[in-house]
Protein backbone atom coordinates (compact mmCIF):
# COMPACT_ATOMS: atom_id res chain seq x y z
CA UNK A 1 0.00 0.00 0.00
CA UNK A 2 1.31 3.65 -0.80
CA UNK A 3 0.16 5.56 2.70
CA UNK A 4 1.74 9.42 2.32
CA UNK A 5 0.69 11.93 5.19
CA UNK A 6 1.02 15.68 3.98
CA UNK A 7 0.83 18.90 6.33
CA UNK A 8 -0.67 22.22 5.50
CA UNK A 9 1.45 24.06 8.06
CA UNK A 10 -1.24 27.25 7.87
CA UNK A 11 -3.98 24.93 9.54
CA UNK A 12 -2.08 22.04 10.52
CA UNK A 13 -4.14 19.55 8.51
CA UNK A 14 -3.28 16.38 7.58
CA UNK A 15 -3.57 15.10 3.92
CA UNK A 16 -3.44 11.18 2.94
CA UNK A 17 -2.86 9.97 -0.41
CA UNK A 18 -3.45 6.46 -0.31
CA UNK A 19 -3.36 3.79 -3.30
CA UNK A 20 -2.82 0.04 -3.30
CA UNK A 21 0.18 0.42 -5.63
CA UNK A 22 2.64 2.51 -7.97
CA UNK A 23 0.85 2.88 -11.47
CA UNK A 24 -2.65 2.03 -9.52
CA UNK A 25 -5.93 4.39 -8.31
CA UNK A 26 -5.35 6.83 -5.23
CA UNK A 27 -7.42 8.57 -3.09
CA UNK A 28 -7.12 11.83 -1.65
CA UNK A 29 -8.44 12.18 1.87
CA UNK A 30 -9.01 16.36 3.08
CA UNK A 31 -7.05 17.97 0.79
CA UNK A 32 -6.06 21.60 1.06
CA UNK A 33 -6.36 23.96 -1.59
CA UNK A 34 -3.57 26.21 -1.36
CA UNK A 35 -1.40 22.67 -2.11
CA UNK A 36 -3.31 21.53 -4.96
CA UNK A 37 -0.02 21.56 -7.11
CA UNK A 38 1.48 19.66 -4.43
CA UNK A 39 -1.02 16.96 -4.56
CA UNK A 40 -1.16 16.68 -8.27
CA UNK A 41 2.40 16.84 -8.77
CA UNK A 42 2.72 14.13 -6.06
CA UNK A 43 0.40 11.82 -7.72
CA UNK A 44 2.17 12.29 -11.51
CA UNK A 45 5.62 11.19 -9.39
CA UNK A 46 3.77 8.14 -8.45
CA UNK A 47 2.81 7.65 -11.41
CA UNK A 48 -1.14 7.13 -9.55
CA UNK A 49 -4.34 7.94 -11.39
CA UNK A 50 -6.28 10.24 -8.65
CA UNK A 51 -9.94 8.25 -8.83
CA UNK A 52 -11.46 10.30 -5.79
CA UNK A 53 -10.60 12.94 -3.60
CA UNK A 54 -12.72 12.82 -0.32
CA UNK A 55 -13.56 15.03 2.74
CA UNK A 56 -14.47 13.43 6.06
CA UNK A 57 -16.57 16.34 6.70
CA UNK A 58 -17.05 20.45 5.87
CA UNK A 59 -13.85 21.77 7.55
CA UNK A 60 -14.50 25.21 9.20
CA UNK A 61 -10.31 26.31 9.14
CA UNK A 62 -9.49 25.97 5.41
CA UNK A 63 -10.95 25.64 2.01
CA UNK A 64 -10.81 22.22 0.08
CA UNK A 65 -9.02 21.54 -2.29
CA UNK A 66 -11.78 18.90 -3.93
CA UNK A 67 -13.19 20.92 -6.55
CA UNK A 68 -9.74 22.26 -7.96
CA UNK A 69 -8.28 18.54 -7.81
CA UNK A 70 -11.73 17.54 -9.97
CA UNK A 71 -10.73 20.51 -12.81
CA UNK A 72 -7.19 19.13 -12.43
CA UNK A 73 -7.55 15.25 -12.81
CA UNK A 74 -11.06 14.61 -13.65
CA UNK A 75 -11.09 13.19 -10.39
CA UNK A 76 -14.82 12.24 -8.79
CA UNK A 77 -15.18 14.06 -5.09
CA UNK A 78 -16.95 13.02 -2.68
CA UNK A 79 -18.32 13.92 0.83
CA UNK A 80 -20.67 12.24 3.10
CA UNK A 81 -24.28 11.87 2.51
CA UNK A 82 -24.84 14.58 5.88
CA UNK A 83 -22.79 16.82 4.16
CA UNK A 84 -25.38 18.74 2.03
CA UNK A 85 -22.80 20.11 -0.39
CA UNK A 86 -24.44 19.56 -3.40
CA UNK A 87 -20.96 19.91 -5.65
CA UNK A 88 -19.76 16.39 -5.02
CA UNK A 89 -20.32 13.42 -7.59
CA UNK A 90 -20.37 11.06 -4.63
CA UNK A 91 -22.13 10.81 -1.46
CA UNK A 92 -21.27 8.48 1.12
CA UNK A 93 -23.03 6.68 4.06
CA UNK A 94 -22.09 4.16 6.34
CA UNK A 95 -21.44 0.64 5.55
CA UNK A 96 -20.53 1.58 2.15
CA UNK A 97 -16.32 1.46 0.94
CA UNK A 98 -13.98 3.48 -1.15
CA UNK A 99 -12.02 1.82 -3.45
CA UNK A 100 -8.63 1.93 -5.26
CA UNK A 101 -7.84 -1.04 -7.39
CA UNK A 102 -8.30 -3.58 -4.59
CA UNK A 103 -8.03 -1.55 -1.95
CA UNK A 104 -11.05 -1.19 0.08
CA UNK A 105 -11.72 1.79 2.58
CA UNK A 106 -14.70 1.06 4.67
CA UNK A 107 -16.67 4.14 5.71
CA UNK A 108 -17.78 4.60 9.51
CA UNK A 109 -20.09 7.50 10.39
CA UNK A 110 -18.90 9.38 13.40
CA UNK A 111 -20.92 12.76 13.71
CA UNK A 112 -20.04 15.26 16.87
CA UNK A 113 -17.64 17.16 15.51
CA UNK A 114 -20.06 18.09 12.85
CA UNK A 115 -23.44 15.58 12.31
CA UNK A 116 -21.13 15.46 8.71
CA UNK A 117 -18.18 13.24 10.12
CA UNK A 118 -17.11 10.62 9.01
CA UNK A 119 -14.37 8.10 9.61
CA UNK A 120 -12.14 6.21 7.13
CA UNK A 121 -10.91 2.76 7.62
CA UNK A 122 -8.17 0.86 6.47
CA UNK A 123 -7.22 -3.41 7.81
CA UNK A 124 -4.25 -1.24 10.19
CA UNK A 125 -5.28 2.32 10.13
CA UNK A 126 -7.89 4.88 10.56
CA UNK A 127 -8.34 8.26 9.12
CA UNK A 128 -10.57 9.80 11.79
CA UNK A 129 -11.12 12.82 10.70
CA UNK A 130 -11.93 16.03 13.61
CA UNK A 131 -13.59 13.26 15.50
CA UNK A 132 -10.54 11.75 17.35
CA UNK A 133 -7.42 13.73 17.29
CA UNK A 134 -4.14 12.39 18.90
CA UNK A 135 -4.98 13.88 22.52
CA UNK A 136 -7.91 15.78 21.85
CA UNK A 137 -11.08 15.42 20.13
CA UNK A 138 -12.63 17.94 17.70
CA UNK A 139 -14.54 20.56 19.43
CA UNK A 140 -18.51 20.07 19.05
CA UNK A 141 -19.84 23.83 19.62
CA UNK A 142 -20.88 24.58 15.78
CA UNK A 143 -21.91 22.99 12.69
CA UNK A 144 -24.51 21.39 14.19
CA UNK A 145 -21.62 19.63 16.85
CA UNK A 146 -22.95 17.51 19.74
CA UNK A 147 -20.89 16.41 22.37
CA UNK A 148 -23.61 13.19 22.97
CA UNK A 149 -23.27 12.29 19.48
CA UNK A 150 -18.77 12.67 19.48
CA UNK A 151 -19.23 10.30 22.87
CA UNK A 152 -20.76 7.84 21.02
CA UNK A 153 -18.84 8.02 18.09
CA UNK A 154 -16.07 7.32 20.15
CA UNK A 155 -17.14 5.29 22.82
CA UNK A 156 -19.39 3.32 20.95
CA UNK A 157 -17.09 3.08 17.47
CA UNK A 158 -13.82 4.10 16.88
CA UNK A 159 -12.35 3.19 20.74
CA UNK A 160 -13.68 -0.30 19.68
CA UNK A 161 -11.09 -0.82 17.37
CA UNK A 162 -8.43 -3.30 18.28
CA UNK A 163 -5.42 -1.01 20.34
CA UNK A 164 -2.89 -1.61 18.30
CA UNK A 165 -4.90 0.21 15.17
CA UNK A 166 -3.19 3.20 14.17
CA UNK A 167 -4.51 6.68 14.28
CA UNK A 168 -4.01 9.23 11.58
CA UNK A 169 -5.76 12.33 12.27
CA UNK A 170 -7.04 15.47 9.99
CA UNK A 171 -5.46 18.28 12.32
CA UNK A 172 -2.20 17.83 14.68
CA UNK A 173 -1.00 21.41 16.61
CA UNK A 174 1.80 19.52 18.70
CA UNK A 175 4.08 17.91 16.39
CA UNK A 176 2.75 14.41 16.48
CA UNK A 177 2.18 12.60 13.14
CA UNK A 178 0.30 9.49 14.11
CA UNK A 179 -0.80 7.54 17.16
CA UNK A 180 -2.62 4.19 17.84
CA UNK A 181 -5.89 3.44 19.64
CA UNK A 182 -4.63 2.05 22.35
CA UNK A 183 -2.53 5.02 23.16
CA UNK A 184 -5.58 7.23 23.06
CA UNK A 185 -7.86 5.30 24.95
CA UNK A 186 -4.64 5.88 27.93
CA UNK A 187 -3.17 8.81 27.47
CA UNK A 188 -5.89 11.05 25.48
CA UNK A 189 -7.15 13.19 28.43
CA UNK A 190 -10.71 14.21 26.59
CA UNK A 191 -11.31 10.27 26.78
CA UNK A 192 -10.76 9.80 30.76
CA UNK A 193 -13.81 10.49 31.72
CA UNK A 194 -16.26 8.47 33.62
CA UNK A 195 -19.64 8.65 31.69
CA UNK A 196 -21.19 10.47 28.94
CA UNK A 197 -22.39 13.76 30.51
CA UNK A 198 -18.73 13.81 32.22
CA UNK A 199 -17.69 14.06 28.31
CA UNK A 200 -20.60 16.72 27.32
CA UNK A 201 -19.92 18.79 30.48
CA UNK A 202 -16.23 19.04 29.42
CA UNK A 203 -17.04 19.72 25.70
CA UNK A 204 -19.71 22.29 26.60
CA UNK A 205 -17.20 24.12 28.76
CA UNK A 206 -14.55 24.66 26.64
CA UNK A 207 -15.33 28.24 25.22
CA UNK A 208 -13.40 28.47 22.64
CA UNK A 209 -13.35 31.25 19.68
CA UNK A 210 -14.47 31.05 16.42
CA UNK A 211 -11.86 29.06 13.72
CA UNK A 212 -10.57 32.05 11.92
CA UNK A 213 -11.28 31.05 8.68
CA UNK A 214 -14.80 29.94 9.58
CA UNK A 215 -16.95 32.57 7.88
CA UNK A 216 -14.38 31.96 4.40
CA UNK A 217 -14.14 28.25 4.95
CA UNK A 218 -17.55 26.47 5.63
CA UNK A 219 -19.44 28.10 2.48
CA UNK A 220 -16.54 27.50 -0.33
CA UNK A 221 -16.05 23.96 0.93
CA UNK A 222 -20.09 23.52 0.66
CA UNK A 223 -19.57 24.27 -3.55
CA UNK A 224 -16.32 22.24 -2.84
CA UNK A 225 -13.50 25.08 -2.73
CA UNK A 226 -14.80 26.66 -6.10
CA UNK A 227 -16.71 29.70 -5.99
CA UNK A 228 -20.57 29.58 -7.11
CA UNK A 229 -21.34 30.72 -10.24
CA UNK A 230 -22.54 34.14 -10.24
CA UNK B 1 9.81 -0.99 15.65
CA UNK B 2 8.72 1.71 17.36
CA UNK B 3 9.15 4.48 15.19
CA UNK B 4 7.68 8.19 15.70
CA UNK B 5 7.89 10.98 13.52
CA UNK B 6 7.57 14.35 15.22
CA UNK B 7 7.70 17.68 13.76
CA UNK B 8 8.72 21.19 15.02
CA UNK B 9 6.63 23.81 13.32
CA UNK B 10 9.04 26.86 14.10
CA UNK B 11 11.89 24.92 12.36
CA UNK B 12 10.07 22.63 10.21
CA UNK B 13 12.65 19.82 12.28
CA UNK B 14 11.63 16.44 12.02
CA UNK B 15 12.68 14.00 15.43
CA UNK B 16 12.71 10.44 15.52
CA UNK B 17 11.54 8.53 18.68
CA UNK B 18 12.82 4.80 17.37
CA UNK B 19 12.49 1.47 19.48
CA UNK B 20 12.49 -2.18 19.01
CA UNK B 21 9.00 -2.78 21.15
CA UNK B 22 7.40 -1.03 23.73
CA UNK B 23 8.84 -1.54 27.39
CA UNK B 24 12.42 -1.30 25.94
CA UNK B 25 14.95 1.01 25.38
CA UNK B 26 14.51 4.12 22.72
CA UNK B 27 16.80 6.03 20.54
CA UNK B 28 16.04 9.80 19.97
CA UNK B 29 17.67 11.22 16.66
CA UNK B 30 17.74 15.19 16.10
CA UNK B 31 15.50 16.66 19.30
CA UNK B 32 14.56 20.06 19.95
CA UNK B 33 14.65 22.27 23.07
CA UNK B 34 11.42 23.69 22.68
CA UNK B 35 10.07 20.27 22.62
CA UNK B 36 11.32 18.25 25.39
CA UNK B 37 8.43 18.33 27.47
CA UNK B 38 6.48 15.97 24.62
CA UNK B 39 9.69 13.85 23.94
CA UNK B 40 9.57 12.99 27.48
CA UNK B 41 5.78 12.22 27.86
CA UNK B 42 5.48 10.37 25.33
CA UNK B 43 8.65 8.03 26.31
CA UNK B 44 6.97 7.25 29.34
CA UNK B 45 3.66 6.82 27.37
CA UNK B 46 4.82 4.21 25.58
CA UNK B 47 6.83 2.82 28.74
CA UNK B 48 10.41 2.98 26.78
CA UNK B 49 13.69 4.24 28.53
CA UNK B 50 14.97 6.66 26.56
CA UNK B 51 19.24 5.45 26.61
CA UNK B 52 20.45 7.67 23.88
CA UNK B 53 19.81 11.14 22.20
CA UNK B 54 21.72 12.00 18.93
CA UNK B 55 22.18 14.74 16.37
CA UNK B 56 22.57 14.03 12.32
CA UNK B 57 25.18 16.96 13.06
CA UNK B 58 25.33 20.48 14.68
CA UNK B 59 22.31 21.55 13.53
CA UNK B 60 21.73 26.15 13.06
CA UNK B 61 18.39 26.29 13.10
CA UNK B 62 17.01 25.09 15.86
CA UNK B 63 18.48 24.51 19.80
CA UNK B 64 18.94 20.74 20.46
CA UNK B 65 17.24 19.32 23.42
CA UNK B 66 20.11 16.73 23.98
CA UNK B 67 21.67 18.58 27.13
CA UNK B 68 18.00 18.80 28.74
CA UNK B 69 17.17 15.13 27.70
CA UNK B 70 20.63 13.67 29.66
CA UNK B 71 18.84 15.88 32.74
CA UNK B 72 15.33 14.49 32.56
CA UNK B 73 16.12 11.41 31.45
CA UNK B 74 19.79 10.26 32.42
CA UNK B 75 20.28 9.36 28.77
CA UNK B 76 23.55 9.18 26.74
CA UNK B 77 24.06 12.01 24.65
CA UNK B 78 25.63 11.29 21.25
CA UNK B 79 27.02 13.45 18.03
CA UNK B 80 29.68 12.68 15.55
CA UNK B 81 33.26 12.68 15.80
CA UNK B 82 33.19 15.31 13.84
CA UNK B 83 30.90 17.72 15.33
CA UNK B 84 33.63 19.01 17.52
CA UNK B 85 30.96 19.12 20.79
CA UNK B 86 32.63 18.03 24.11
CA UNK B 87 29.40 18.14 26.12
CA UNK B 88 28.47 14.68 24.68
CA UNK B 89 29.42 11.41 26.47
CA UNK B 90 29.30 9.26 23.10
CA UNK B 91 31.23 10.17 19.84
CA UNK B 92 30.22 7.68 17.00
CA UNK B 93 31.96 7.05 13.68
CA UNK B 94 31.31 5.83 10.34
CA UNK B 95 30.54 1.79 10.15
CA UNK B 96 29.88 1.95 14.31
CA UNK B 97 26.15 1.44 15.07
CA UNK B 98 23.69 3.23 17.12
CA UNK B 99 21.59 0.47 19.84
CA UNK B 100 18.41 -0.10 21.54
CA UNK B 101 17.60 -3.62 22.53
CA UNK B 102 18.18 -5.73 19.43
CA UNK B 103 17.87 -3.04 17.44
CA UNK B 104 20.55 -2.02 15.55
CA UNK B 105 21.23 1.57 13.57
CA UNK B 106 24.16 1.83 11.07
CA UNK B 107 25.85 4.93 10.81
CA UNK B 108 27.58 6.38 7.82
CA UNK B 109 29.39 9.88 7.61
CA UNK B 110 27.65 11.98 4.91
CA UNK B 111 29.21 14.94 4.83
CA UNK B 112 28.57 17.99 2.93
CA UNK B 113 26.09 19.91 4.28
CA UNK B 114 28.19 20.60 7.47
CA UNK B 115 31.72 18.56 7.78
CA UNK B 116 30.12 16.78 10.43
CA UNK B 117 26.58 15.36 8.65
CA UNK B 118 25.56 11.59 9.77
CA UNK B 119 23.19 9.68 8.35
CA UNK B 120 21.48 6.53 10.24
CA UNK B 121 20.60 3.54 8.41
CA UNK B 122 17.74 0.84 9.54
CA UNK B 123 16.82 -2.06 7.50
CA UNK B 124 13.92 -0.57 5.29
CA UNK B 125 14.18 3.34 6.12
CA UNK B 126 17.38 6.05 6.48
CA UNK B 127 17.41 9.06 8.32
CA UNK B 128 19.46 11.31 5.93
CA UNK B 129 19.84 14.53 8.16
CA UNK B 130 20.02 17.83 6.03
CA UNK B 131 22.26 15.82 3.84
CA UNK B 132 19.29 14.53 1.49
CA UNK B 133 16.17 16.31 2.04
CA UNK B 134 12.75 15.59 -0.09
CA UNK B 135 13.48 17.05 -3.55
CA UNK B 136 15.82 19.11 -1.91
CA UNK B 137 18.98 18.74 -0.69
CA UNK B 138 20.76 20.83 2.49
CA UNK B 139 22.95 24.03 2.04
CA UNK B 140 26.45 23.59 1.89
CA UNK B 141 27.66 27.60 2.31
CA UNK B 142 28.49 27.54 5.90
CA UNK B 143 29.69 25.18 8.46
CA UNK B 144 32.90 24.13 6.78
CA UNK B 145 29.77 22.62 4.09
CA UNK B 146 31.45 21.50 0.54
CA UNK B 147 29.46 20.80 -2.15
CA UNK B 148 31.83 18.30 -3.90
CA UNK B 149 31.85 16.21 -0.54
CA UNK B 150 27.66 16.54 -0.38
CA UNK B 151 28.07 14.86 -4.32
CA UNK B 152 30.08 12.32 -3.62
CA UNK B 153 27.78 11.55 -0.09
CA UNK B 154 24.86 11.58 -2.18
CA UNK B 155 26.04 9.22 -5.38
CA UNK B 156 28.46 7.37 -3.98
CA UNK B 157 26.29 7.29 -0.75
CA UNK B 158 22.90 7.20 0.14
CA UNK B 159 21.38 6.71 -3.73
CA UNK B 160 22.97 3.35 -3.82
CA UNK B 161 20.90 2.53 -1.13
CA UNK B 162 17.93 0.11 -2.31
CA UNK B 163 15.22 2.12 -4.81
CA UNK B 164 12.44 1.10 -2.16
CA UNK B 165 14.67 2.60 1.45
CA UNK B 166 12.63 4.87 3.14
CA UNK B 167 13.98 8.10 3.47
CA UNK B 168 13.52 10.56 6.54
CA UNK B 169 15.05 14.09 6.45
CA UNK B 170 15.99 16.12 9.43
CA UNK B 171 13.67 19.09 7.88
CA UNK B 172 10.71 19.42 5.44
CA UNK B 173 9.35 22.93 4.40
CA UNK B 174 6.99 21.61 1.99
CA UNK B 175 4.38 19.40 4.13
CA UNK B 176 6.27 16.30 2.41
CA UNK B 177 7.07 13.65 5.22
CA UNK B 178 8.50 10.50 3.85
CA UNK B 179 9.97 9.86 0.49
CA UNK B 180 12.11 6.75 -0.60
CA UNK B 181 15.49 6.77 -2.29
CA UNK B 182 13.92 5.83 -5.58
CA UNK B 183 11.51 8.73 -5.66
CA UNK B 184 14.78 11.09 -5.08
CA UNK B 185 16.65 9.32 -7.61
CA UNK B 186 13.94 10.57 -9.89
CA UNK B 187 12.16 13.65 -9.02
CA UNK B 188 14.84 15.69 -6.53
CA UNK B 189 15.57 18.44 -8.39
CA UNK B 190 19.01 18.77 -7.39
CA UNK B 191 19.80 15.37 -7.93
CA UNK B 192 19.40 15.78 -11.72
CA UNK B 193 22.73 16.71 -12.68
CA UNK B 194 25.21 15.30 -14.90
CA UNK B 195 28.52 15.42 -13.16
CA UNK B 196 29.78 16.99 -9.76
CA UNK B 197 30.82 19.67 -10.97
CA UNK B 198 27.11 20.78 -12.32
CA UNK B 199 26.20 19.38 -8.81
CA UNK B 200 29.33 22.03 -7.40
CA UNK B 201 28.11 24.93 -9.18
CA UNK B 202 24.25 24.93 -9.07
CA UNK B 203 24.99 24.46 -4.85
CA UNK B 204 27.57 27.65 -5.39
CA UNK B 205 25.04 29.76 -6.75
CA UNK B 206 22.20 29.54 -4.40
CA UNK B 207 23.01 32.78 -2.82
CA UNK B 208 21.01 32.21 0.87
CA UNK B 209 20.53 34.26 3.44
CA UNK B 210 21.64 33.14 6.86
CA UNK B 211 19.42 30.83 9.24
CA UNK B 212 17.59 33.22 11.24
CA UNK B 213 19.17 31.25 14.37
CA UNK B 214 22.52 30.31 13.29
CA UNK B 215 24.50 33.08 15.70
CA UNK B 216 22.14 31.63 19.04
CA UNK B 217 21.86 27.87 17.78
CA UNK B 218 25.74 26.69 16.55
CA UNK B 219 27.41 27.95 19.84
CA UNK B 220 24.53 26.83 21.73
CA UNK B 221 24.37 23.07 20.02
CA UNK B 222 28.20 22.76 20.64
CA UNK B 223 27.09 22.50 23.94
CA UNK B 224 24.21 20.50 23.97
CA UNK B 225 21.83 23.13 24.29
CA UNK B 226 22.28 23.74 27.39
CA UNK B 227 24.25 27.53 28.64
CA UNK B 228 27.81 26.77 29.43
CA UNK B 229 28.74 27.13 32.85
CA UNK B 230 30.45 30.85 33.27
Amino acid sequence: MIFRQLFDRESSTYTYLIAERQGGEALLIDPVLENTDTYVRLIEELDLRLVLAADTHIHADHVTALGALRERTDCATAMGEMSRAECVSVRFREGEKLRADNLKVDILYTPGHTDDSYSFLLPDRVLTGDTLLIRGTGRTDFQNGNAEEQYDSLFDGLLRLPEEMLVFPAHDYNGMTRSTIGEEKRFNPRLQVTDKQAYVDMMNGLKLGDPRLMDVAVPANRSCGLKPAA
